[in-house]
């Protein structure tokens, strides 16, 4: 068995039309404020049966064939993509501070199951008929169903659109994967259980094992492993050719960790995250070897991935009101105001809480690829298995803005950042710089100019600002009611007398309000943070505009 | 028909494994000298049915099942991979200095499909028996696709050799890579009509046809679709997401044009190659995007290919050493003679003729999969396609060495460079380093240290030597009977008053015989135009020792 010329053919062009799409609508999507991934799984209802497939059902089947070799093909692509996708998220997580958020992590994750897992299960159980379920004897595995397909989140699709909006990696981005996190295994194991119950639990093993083989080797790789990765990347890096060894070295150890996943009846994703964690948890993993990775594998496979879930089925006559209505009110209720109560135990604000419930509401691969072995072995109608896709789709939709909205309040740096109040200088004197951002600020703020400047430089003359790797950040606590930045970028560099002795050439000019000390300790740290990483700081510098800039200093 | 969890599994091993075994054997044969693509294609072997299949067969055929989803899975992989690897080769391609070779190429490529299709399909058709051919009635197409067999050269493990050997961007380079593209836009047109003769031609159309085709689409892909490409490409690094945006154009375009090719009748990886010349060519693609393309591609796609050709048959039980020397003998004089006899027709010396008859040489995928179809056509016998893939590899394998030892007279910058000529230096005076260099190189040649130290400086005192980005060439002609070189790198750098003004912190001492006056013209604008990307001198100044600043030098 292997592939024709012709499949060969349709092969290419059927990738090829995945990602013009996705990049197409990913990018549309940017525009106008929604993160990528929502716009490359619409791309896939786009190309999929429900629009492309209905409009030229002929065209559609010979580009996406549904039962040859182009589709197992396609099929191995699409695992490896979102194998790889877990694997470069892993890369990015910063264990230590998962562990520091443990404890809301633990609360939100499993509040999160709790409450949906309740929801579907008693609506399930005791309303069978509601959801087109005639046949009494399944109702217990029905029921058992229901509960977990409302209550696996989507880590590929909460990861992505955590990086899209830039807060993947602070205090809110880290709870949400953490108890996505927690989430997903407690999910997977009473997932094996119904693969169990209605005949495909193939992997040979029973719940205990699954659970004892998954926590000995959770805790093995992150553990022991990770110790083991660190001492031996740096001979990789010096011994074997750059950055070829250790890209082999990372793509083997994750795939590797994904087929045992996958053997002890947890899907393969899980393996290649944990292992990514461990990977990257490791300073001698250089930025060059992450960033041709995550470039890579973000732009190429993912979309891939997003996309494929919308080729699935016919989202319109396969569209039952009632069914869809039932399975997102529940799958809504039950997430957000699960995990948002277990983030508010655990001492969030309510607003930061319904952020994290709306963050962990994305649900998505999971619910399909069960909902798709329900529906093989007659468990769940046509009807139905739309309901849940449909489900995913909108709870991964609707997560970004209500993020957004929820986060919005929270001053944090990226909420302040305006591509207004960056300015691109050639002024080579601290004073004219200073007085060029408050002008700048003063200006778009409604502002006495005068008085702030005063205030800056009063500041600047009594400890000087400069701090390191170009960093240079004059501020002052005024008369505001919110807090305000804005940013200068020198080519040539400024004397800010920072400690590494390096001239400024990035000034951040910050303003907090007069009544809010911690406040602008926080900021002033949270800018400090972006700028460790000297490499990273060089590329900057290189910005070709004020948006080019911003969407650089999300990244970092 | 999807992958199971069971497919999935097997189908991560194999691929960790693929990726682990052609790592390991291509770090190895790097080591001791060979190309890394000969490590790889010997690592298929080991994997394969040959030495792991015969050893264990069940673990064998457990992960790498022949006729199941798995199979078809690696092959949709492996068939990226190789039009991947054509794709990025295409970008490196500089189609000026192409044209440049245009006589030479056109000789070697039409002599190296003359002579050996001469020689195969005169000794099939008047000696069947001899190849174990006893139906008189296939005669024709077997004579013809004897001819074929011996003529194709393979442009994937030619352009990977002369990556691997640091010279595929050299004049020599440049005509082979010419001349196998000719070879094989001629060889695949004789191959479509065998595929015709022998039933498997199913893209309905004909030999016109397909030419006629063929040689349209790639005139508009590199005359016109070139323009096009190079006005849309500012367009989108300015306004998509970067590099993102980019990734994806290049791939979307690569796989489109590879459809396409492989549409008409020739193999996909053409259009793929054809369309990464033309993208290239661009001014405006950037360092960073091609960096991310060919990383990921040669470390990880690349080599899952090479260790795929071994993985076809058992090369033990299939051996028949007649048949095995009857093609081995024709295929390497065919070939070595035939671009031998073109390249020096072409007016090249005999050593460099010698070098592209070998590295013309290289036999591979598409002498396998004709050796399939034939196979499975009942055109040949098993013991016939065994000796097409063993004359596949030992073409491949040996065209390294016989490059390099035909190669070696010739005085070009990589030759004469030595780790133990480089060194490290702190020292801030243009005197002190010259004086270094000088101690080092007559030190290791044996030669007067004052005399040279004397001329470098009195040539250095009339023109400084400081060239720009970072290089500084002191130089000078001594009685000496070959050229030298030694390099000193400086992190402070040097005033060699160069144009540019900046200091120079690459320091190249070349010393050349005193009666070559254009050898050292040669060799100087060796160095100068190794040194023409600012960006990419700059990574060579973080070279982390001798051997690691050769190999990088190697890639500019």
């Amino acid at each position: 068995m292997q592939l024709t010329s012709q499949n060969i053919i349709t092969f290419l062009l059927s990738i090829s039309l995945m990602l013009f799409f996705a990049k197409l609508l990913g990018e549309l999507f940017n525009k106008i404020g929604q993160p990528a991934v929502v716009g490359e799984i619409v791309a896939g209802i786009i190309l999929g049966p429900t629009v492309f497939g209905s409009l030229l059902p002929y065209a559609f089947n010979w580009l996406f064939p549904q039962n040859n070799e182009v589709k197992v093909a396609l099929d191995g692509i699409v695992n490896l993509a979102v194998i790889l996708l877990l694997l470069v998220s892993g890369l990015e997580v910063d264990l230590s501070v998962v562990m520091k958020e443990g404890k809301t992590a633990f609360l939100t994750g499993a509040m999160g199951i709790i409450v949906p897992f309740s929801l579907g299960f008693t609506a399930a159980y005791f309303f069978p008929n509601l959801l087109g379920i005639k046949d009494d004897s399944m109702k217990l595995a029905f029921a058992l169903f229901m509960g977990i397909a409302l209550s696996i989140s989507a880590l590929p699709v909460i990861v992505k659109t955590l990086m899209d909006l830039g807060i993947f990696k602070t205090e809110i981005g880290f709870i949400i994967v953490a108890a996505a996190m927690f989430n997903d295994i407690v999910g997977w194991l009473i997932f094996s259980v119904i693969l169990g119950m209605i005949g495909v639990n193939n992997h040979g093993l029973n719940f205990q094992q699954t659970l004892i083989y998954l926590i000995a080797f959770t805790l093995f790789v992150l553990v022991i492993f990770r110790k083991i990765i660190n001492k031996v990347l740096p001979w990789i890096q010096k011994n074997l050719n750059f950055p070829g060894g250790v890209l082999n070295f990372i793509l083997i150890l994750g795939f590797l960790s994904a087929a045992f996943t996958e053997y002890i009846g947890v899907h393969a994703i899980f393996g290649s995250f944990i292992m990514g964690i461990a990977i990257g948890d490791s300073v001698h993993i250089k930025e060059k070897t992450k960033e041709i990775i995550q470039q890579f594998i973000t732009n190429i496979f993912a979309p891939l991935f997003f996309v494929s879930i919308g080729l699935t089925v016919n989202f319109i006559t396969n569209f039952n009101f009632l069914i869809v209505a039932v399975i997102l009110i529940f799958a809504f209720f039950g997430k957000v105001i699960g995990c948002g109560i277990g983030a508010r135990f655990a001492g969030l604000n309510k607003n930061d809480s319904l952020a994290v419930g709306f963050g962990m509401n994305s649900r998505g691969a999971m619910e399909i690829i069960l909902g798709i072995l329900a529906f093989q072995y007659g468990l769940i109608h046509a009807d139905v298995f739309v309901a849940l896709v449909i489900m995913a789709l909108i709870t991964s939709v609707s997560s970004a803005p209500f993020m957004k909205y929820f986060l919005k309040e929270r001053e944090n740096l990226l909420n302040i950042l305006s591509p207004n109040l960056i300015l691109f200088t050639n002024f080579a004197g601290k004073n004219e710089v200073i007085g060029e951002l408050v002008s700048l600020i003063s200006k778009n703020l409604k502002l006495s100019t005068e008085k702030i400047y005063n205030e800056v430089i009063e500041r600047e003359n009594s400890i000087p600002t400069g701090i390191a790797n170009y960093l240079a950040i004059p501020h002052a606590r005024v008369d505001i009611s919110k807090p305000a930045v804005a940013i200068a970028l020198n080519k040539e560099g400024i004397n800010f007398e920072a400690s590494d002795g390096t001239l400024s050439r990035i000034i951040f000019l910050l303003l907090t309000p007069k009544n809010k000390n911690e406040l602008q300790l926080k900021l002033l740290v949270d800018i400090v943070n972006k700028f460790k990483d000297k490499q990273k700081v060089e590329e900057l510098l290189h910005s070709l505009n004020p948006a080019d800039f911003i969407s650089k200093l999300k990244q970092l």
